[in-house]
Order: C-alpha cells, then sequence, then structure tokens
C-alpha cells in the first residue's frame, strides 16, 4: 500500500481547541506492512506543551464536571456521530499504520461508536451518580442534619491508549468515554504506531466540541516519545487510564505514586488468561475446543489482552489428542502482519524466551517475514508453573500460546492457587467437570477479572456487566475495569453535602429530583421527590 | 486515677483465633492524665508473628467471603452486642488510657455498635453487591454471551485504627466493620494509646468470632511499634485502611505502592477544615458563630480529623466583632486532658510552630500542664494563605485555630483555588451570601469530601450518605470515604461470570435472584428473576 498524501494532518499538539507545535517534528506514521514512512512529521511536544495540555483540562474541568448528564450525553453521541462519519478513507489509513484487516477496523469504528452511545445510555440512567439522601432527623439526640451524597468527576484524566485497538482503546476509546462520561476533561498522549489514526480521530472529537459547544479544553491531545511522565506529574492531571506493558504501566504508576499528591493510575497491563481444560470436555469435544482456541489464539495476529498464552489440563489420552488437534489447527494458520516492527521485534524475543526455557518444547513454530508473524505453540513442563520468576506468565504479545501437561488434579489445583492475577481464567468443562473441580472454580474467582465456562476470552463484550480488569499483574487495581460502563466509577468521587439549601445542591440531590434518578433514601431505593 | 489490674489481659497477640507471644515484652498501657503505666506488658509481634497474622486472614478469606451477606449480617451484630456489652468497667479503662470524659464514651460505644448493625444492614439491602446481568443475545452478529457481574471482597486488609476515636475508628471501628461487611479478614494493628482498650474490643470480636463459628482468622491484632511497615508489605495482605498523621499515612502509601505487588490504602491524614465566614452571616449572628465554633474547635480536645484549624473571612467590622466574640469564647474554655504525652506535645509544638511564623499572632494562648492542653487563638496575616509551603495548612491536632482577614472577596476566591484538599469546608452563609458566592462554593466542592452550610464539621454522622474523604492530603484516595456505608467499596472488587452455569454463579447473580436484590438488567434496574 502506498502513502496517502493527506494535506489535513499538521502533526500539531491540540491543546484547549488550538493547534500547538513547539517542539520538534521528529515522528513519522509508519505503514505496518510495509515500513515505509508518512511524508508528514509529527511535533513531539515540548515540556510547556505538556504542561499547557493539562493546564487547558484543568480550565475546562469546572465547567464541564458541572453540565447536566443529558448534556454529557449529547457530547458522547455527537462524537459517536463523528467516528461514524469517518470514511473509508479513514479506514484504509489505519489499515496502512496498523495491518488490521478492513472487516475489523470497520468493527471496531462501530465498536468505538457505540461505545460512546452507551457511555450515553449510563449518564441518562444516572446511577453512575450515586444519589444517597440522609433526611435530618431534629428530634433524635443529638439531631441528626441532612446529609446528601453523590458523585462528581475526579477532575483531568491522562489516557494512555493501546496500540492493538487504535480506534476503541485510543484516543476515542474506553477510557476517554469513560472519562468523558465522569465529567472529566483528558489529555490524550496518542499512540506512536497510529498517529495518523489518533489525529483524524481528535479532529473528529474536535468538531463534536464545537458542534456542542464544550468547553475548549475537554479533549486534549499531545504527540511524543517522553511527554508521558512529564503529563503524568502535572499537578493537574487527577487521574491516568493506561492500556500497555506491564513495565510501561507499572512505571506510570511508580511515577504517580511519587508525587506530591499522589493519584490514581488504571493500568491494564499483563495477563496470560489461563484455559483450564477439564477431562471430560476435553474427552467429548477436544477437537472443537483445539479449534476454537487456535482461532482465539490467533486472533488479530493474537494482539488482544485476552489472547489465551496458557493452556493447562491434567495428562491423559484425550489432552494428547487434544494438542495434537492445536498444533495440527495453528500450523495451518498463516503468519500475519502485526502492529509495527517494535511489536513483532517483541513477539519474537518473546517465543524465543520461551523457546530456550529448560522444559520447554516447540511444538508449532516459525521464522518471520517483514512484519509477518507466524503462530507459535509450545509444550511446557508442569514445573515451569512453579518455577521460580513465574516465566510462563510472563506474556508474550502476539499469536503464542503454551500448553501444560499437569501430573494431577492436585497440581492443577496448587497452581490456581499459586498463580499471579489475570484478567480472565476460562474453564472448558462439562457439568460434571464443574461439579468435581468446585475448589477449583473458587479458587480462580479470587485470581481474574472476568471468568468464562466454554468461550474464548478474546471478544470483549462493551456491556453493563463487563470485567475488564483483575488482579495486579493484570491491572494495577482490581477494583476498576476498563471495558463496559463500571469504567466511569474509575473517574469518580463522592461529595457530600450537609444541611445544604436545595437550590445549591446539584441536580441529582434536589428534593424535587429533577433527573428522576432512583436514589438511596434513608437506606431505600425511591425513585421521587424527597 | 488508679490502675485497674485487669487479670485477663495478656498483651499478646490474637492469630487466627489464637495468642502469640514470641516477641519481647516492651510495651505498657499509659494513663493519659497522670502518665501512670498498667502492670501488664504487651510484647511486640515478631515478624513471624506479623506474617502469621496476613497469613491467618488469608487462609481465613475463601471460606468468609463466600458467606452469605446474611450470615455476615450476623456475625457484625453479634460483634455490636458483645461491644454493647462491654460493661463500666471497661469505659473506666478506655478513660483511663484516653483522657476522654465517661459521656462521650458510652456515647462512642453506641456508635461503634450502632456502625457495625448499619453495614449489616447494607449487607441485607445487597446494593454493595452492585449486581448486574446482561443476557445472552444469541441472534445478533456476533452473538452475545450472558455476561454477569457483582462485588466480591478485595482480601485481607490491613487497619490501622486512630487515637482519637478508641472505639468508633480503632479495633472494631469504621474500617474494620467496612472490610468485615465487604467480606474481607482484617489484621488491626492495635493503637499503642489504648491497648488495654484495645484488647478488650479485640476480645469481644474474638467471642463474636465464636459463637458465629467464623472462620477464626477473620480477626486478627498485633501490637508493636515498628510492625506496621511488615504488615503493610505482607504479600496477602490486599488493601490497607489507617487514620491518623500525613507523615504516617504516607510512608504507608508508599510502602504499598513499593510493592511487588502495589494495594490501594485508605488513608486519612490531614485537613484544617475551612470555615469561611460569609458578611452577611457574620452581620447578623456573629457571636453565635463564634460560639458554635468555640464549642467544636475544643470539642475532644481538639482531638477530631474535622477540628475547624482556619476561619477566613473578608475584613470588616462584623469580622472584627466575630474574633473578639470567638477570643473570649475560647479564652473561657478549660484545658483539657489529651490523649497522651506525645500528642500534647505535638499540639504545643504545632501551636509554637504557628505562633512563631511571620504575620502571625496569638489571641488566646496558655501553657500546658500535666497532659492537659490550653485552647490557642491565632490571627493570620492573609499573605500566609499564599505562602509558599502552606504553612496555615498545616494540621496543629488539638484545640487550636487560626482567622484570617483577608482583603476582599476575590483573595478569598484565589485562596479556594490555591487550596489543597480538605476533608470538609464550611459556609457560614444567609441566602444572600449564598447567592453571592456561588463560584466560591463550586470551588470549595472540587476540594473538599463535605460540604456544609451553617454547621460545624464535628460529628461526624454515621449514614448512608456520609463522606469523611476529600482530595489529597486530607485522604490519600478522594474516590473513598472512611465513615458511612459507602466505605464498604474500598473494599470490594467486581468479579464478572460469563456464560456460567445458573449454580455455578454467585447467589447475587443467579436466574431466580434468591437474594431478592435490586439488579441492573440488560440496562435497567429491576428486582426480579431472569
Amino acid at each position: 500500500m502506498t502513502n496517502t498524501v493527506t494535506t489535513d494532518i499538521l502533526g500539531h499538539q491540540y491543546i484547549g481547541g488550538a493547534r500547538s507545535a513547539q517542539g520538534t517534528a521528529s515522528f513519522r506514521s509508519v505503514a505496518a506492512a510495509s515500513g515505509e514512512t508518512h511524508p508528514v512529521a509529527f511535533h513531539e511536544a515540548s515540556d510547556a506543551e505538556v504542561d499547557a495540555a493539562a493546564a487547558a483540562a484543568a480550565a475546562a474541568y469546572p465547567a464541564y464536571r458541572q453540565l447536566l448528564p443529558e448534556q454529557r450525553a449529547a457530547f458522547l453521541e455527537t462524537i459517536a456521530e463523528e467516528l461514524d462519519a469517518l470514511g473509508d478513507d479513514f479506514i484504509g489509513e489505519v489499515m496502512r499504520e496498523t495491518g488490521l484487516p478492513a472487516a475489523r477496523l470497520q468493527g471496531e469504528r462501530t465498536r468505538t461508536s457505540n461505545q460512546m452511545r452507551l457511555f450515553a445510555r449510563v449518564l441518562r440512567r444516572g446511577d453512575f451518580l450515586g444519589a444517597r439522601i440522609d433526611t435530618a432527623l431534629p428530634e433524635r439526640q443529638p439531631p441528626r442534619p441532612d446529609v446528601r451524597q453523590c458523585k462528581i468527576g475526579i477532575g483531568p484524566v491522562a489516557i494512555f491508549g493501546a496500540s492493538n485497538f487504535p480506534l476503541a482503546f485510543s484516543v476515542a476509546g474506553g477510557d476517554t468515554a469513560a472519562a468523558l462520561a465522569a465529567g472529566c476533561p483528558v489529555v490524550v498522549k496518542a499512540h506512536a504506531g497510529h498517529l495518523i489514526t489518533s489525529e483524524r480521530v481528535a479532529d473528529a472529537v474536535q468538531r463534536a466540541v464545537r458542534r456542542c459547544a464544550m468547553p475548549a479544553g475537554v479533549f486534549n491531545m499531545i504527540y511524543g516519545g517522553n511527554v508521558g511522565a512529564r503529563l503524568v506529574q502535572a499537578p493537574q492531571i487527577k487521574a491516568v487510564g493506561f492500556t500497555g506493558s506491564l513495565r510501561g504501566g507499572r512505571a506510570l504508576c511508580d511515577l504517580a505514586a511519587a508525587r506530591a499528591e499522589p493519584i490514581p493510575v488504571f493500568a491494564e497491563m499483563s495477563s496470560v488468561n489461563p484455559i483450564i481444560l477439564l477431562p471430560q470436555a476435553l474427552q467429548g469435544r477436544g477437537e472443537a475446543i483445539a479449534n476454537d482456541l487456535a482461532a482465539s489464539v490467533t486472533m488479530g495476529a493474537g494482539q488482544l489482552c485476552t489472547n489465551p498464552g496458557l493452556l493447562l489440563g491434567v495428562r491423559s489420552a484425550s489432552l494428547s489428542h487434544f494438542i495434537e488437534c492445536l498444533q495440527k489447527a495453528l500450523a495451518a494458520q498463516p503468519a500475519q502482519t502485526m502492529l509495527n516492527a517494535g511489536m513483532l521485534s517483541n513477539y519474537y524475543g518473546g517465543v524465543e524466551r520461551l523457546g530456550t526455557l529448560g522444559g520447554v518444547a516447540a511444538l508449532v513454530a516459525g521464522g518471520a517475514d517483514q512484519a509477518r508473524a507466524r503462530p507459535h505453540l509450545f509444550k511446557a513442563e508442569q514445573s515451569l508453573l512453579f518455577a521460580a520468576g513465574a516465566p510462563l506468565e510472563e506474556e508474550v504479545f502476539g499469536a503464542a500460546t503454551v500448553v501444560v501437561e499437569l501430573d494431577s488434579r492436585d497440581a492443577l489445583l496448587q497452581y490456581a492457587r499459586e498463580m499471579g492475577g489475570q484478567l480472565t481464567a476460562t474453564l472448558m468443562a462439562e457439568p460434571a467437570d464443574l461439579r468435581a473441580h468446585r475448589d477449583l472454580i473458587e479458587c480462580l474467582e479470587q485470581k481474574a477479572g472476568r471468568l468464562l465456562v466454554n468461550g474464548t476470552p478474546t471478544g470483549v463484550e462493551v456491556c453493563e456487566a463487563m470485567v475488564h480488569g483483575g488482579p495486579y499483574p493484570a491491572t494495577s487495581d482490581a477494583r476498576g475495569t476498563s471495558v463496559g460502563t463500571l469504567a466511569i466509577d474509575r473517574f469518580l468521587r463522592p461529595v457530600c453535602y450537609q444541611n445544604y439549601p436545595d437550590e445549591l445542591l446539584p441536580p441529582a440531590l434536589q428534593g424535587a429530583n429533577p433527573l428522576g434518578l432512583l436514589r438511596l433514601v434513608n437506606g431505600e431505593q425511591r425513585r421521587g421527590a424527597v
């Protein structure tokens, strides 16, 4: 694919509704498949620009956080419209930058705009406000004052998008949708892997900002390889959303914790998403499971946070048969273009690390051609599950997976007890398997954010009940999710009003209940006036 | 008051239902008023005992977290009964250790047991579970799986109680109630300021553990001056609750953030709880406000987190009159016994620091006699509000307050914009004042966890709508509260179940809705079966 010269791409920062380019022009957009660079150079944000972006977000915050939920809902829906209106040339540019196929990207665009619309529904429903009212008890000794509580946006949020979802988890992705819904202006650090995509999406968001007459600083975006630390340290920033590597996420957490005012970081980082293959399921449908898993492992060239990287079963003839089927299915998969050369290099570094561990045999392997990766299947000895440093829990980002034949049901349970935190844990199981493994299932509940039976963890539904989170190192804070509507909670804090005159209260707490909320009134859920 | 020889006090650790004393006996309970020591020596927990306490909590967690809400509710109510049954000799011992008067402690005991009962009601209501269900859409392309979400306890919690609420914010206080309600076993680090009180309360909790046949490790308690760091670093501990100083809280936050697996710390630390005196209110009822504030400043010898330490008004004749009234009211207050000699020494250190700042005049002052403190009133120049290091925002724990005459309404607004985070912010205001200060009120909402009009911030109601929290440095995480029922949220995390058979789901998510919960089903709040 050749470079498209897109004349409206500037490569300048987005700060408070204006564009700025004080820093050096040092970046270019690179085609995933060919490595060719795009002619427009992107400017690294200067320190002053990073500070200005945080300041613009802070300036927008007081007005933006106080908008009625309906006003923010309309804004999110307008962003959705603008995203949907990005044309086929846009999809072409995303394809060029990421190597992802058109159908996937068209689906992802819909997912991204629908994600905005879903948060608009959350805003109109209003339960995110957590309205609680305890009315005064003047006769009680001591008298109880009138006390009311609801949640407000925590303040400006810094967002570090993912490389692997250039739309759904990037500039206008899940973290941005959740923060904007919560009433928090954002400063996005654009991912170097899809610069033109980022600029096109930022333009779409800016059009929505103008159409809805939002405060100009509600959305800001900066470019650069070394701007993240300064952004996280900017005093105006009150929370961070991040999707990426364990090393990158932990570094941001450490920076945020060391600030004069520490702030929460919601980093989605590292997971091998274990699949537990239980005996009856393997016996009855081992080949079908192998084929499903092969598809899941190779989906999106394996570049998914929920990619199944560890397959566990107790040694048996049917497990051996499953492994043969999986080997055949993975060997038949074509090489795929990865997101960029760095990703490919990391992938091959990861499979090389696995392949050279003592006790690991490669069942499916293969060299790389330019920016295209072959799937890998390894078989590891049980002892490696319990080895120091947990080498099988180190995520290899790409289409690689490791199968382990365990000696016994007890060893499986023991490993589940020792395993680190995961985004997901999946059971391939028949009813008899589930009955026989209650202890294992209870243990997995302590280790993962999402538990599946007879499904594949890839393909994360954006809905009310989703949890895309989990204990460390899957994320930095198991109490949050970065996909689904509960994600808004990360960016809210409760505020309490004592003895406040009705007209000074936020609408969520006013006596007449103008937002029509279900509220916790004196310990009971009620929808009426108070 | 003379020492009571209480023969059943051992001074040993509580670990998994047993007592242990491997460490040296190095602590004694000290009478607040006289400084006399109690004959029983308390043993510092050894490293092995700290580890064993964390391990005992972890061993109890799987069973305890899975109890039905009703079972945990009954346990909390049994603790409440045992607390209420602690006799007058118990109140006498708390008086001896803390110097707090009997009426206050009797009230605090009731507050503490009612806090347990309030969380029992939260458990029975079940909204803390956050049940959400998105039913399968098999016809959709791609099909939507059945996805369900509810919250579970995050794991064992380490609790560092406060010195100033030896019952309501200590061994069986707010953090313990919230953690136990959430399904989290606790390891309490007993406060050195009320050791016998702690042991008596721990015994009461242990009786409840046995009466309810709870897992033995659901409650653990350790003694010692140097055990906190090891406890926070124990890998089994998944969250920390702390009430105390900024220095102590920040140190625990830093330790927790530096762990191999970082964990959240909810530290309630430092606040000067500004009172904004608006002109119409001062003109109409300056003397009454002065008297109310004098009572609030000296309540509990000023040893309250919500003690008003900073009074702000714009220069006027009525502000001058208010200051004269406050000076008279505070000067008339008697000296009070403080919690311990260290507290008294810190208090006098704090008032000395204030008194020697350039631009500060002492209006009410006085020396200390043994463990008794006199109230202090200072008047500071406006420039100190804006001085580097914010010297007027450094909390002086005790009955001291600083009044500032500001030059203008603009200076007041400017200070509100620059002020650090607070637990509370209070407006003394008439309706006309409120109308004239909308911008100020909006700004305060960004700075405090609780906003009051015409009240005093001391006397924190334990209810559904309370927020005892606020932006740093008031707390380490503005998204939590340590008083009121929302406190349970700090110790919960969401878990998602995809395509799970009904009988494997937690009761909160089962189709028949056996807990009778209000659940978010396909985006609508419903109480029925699914």
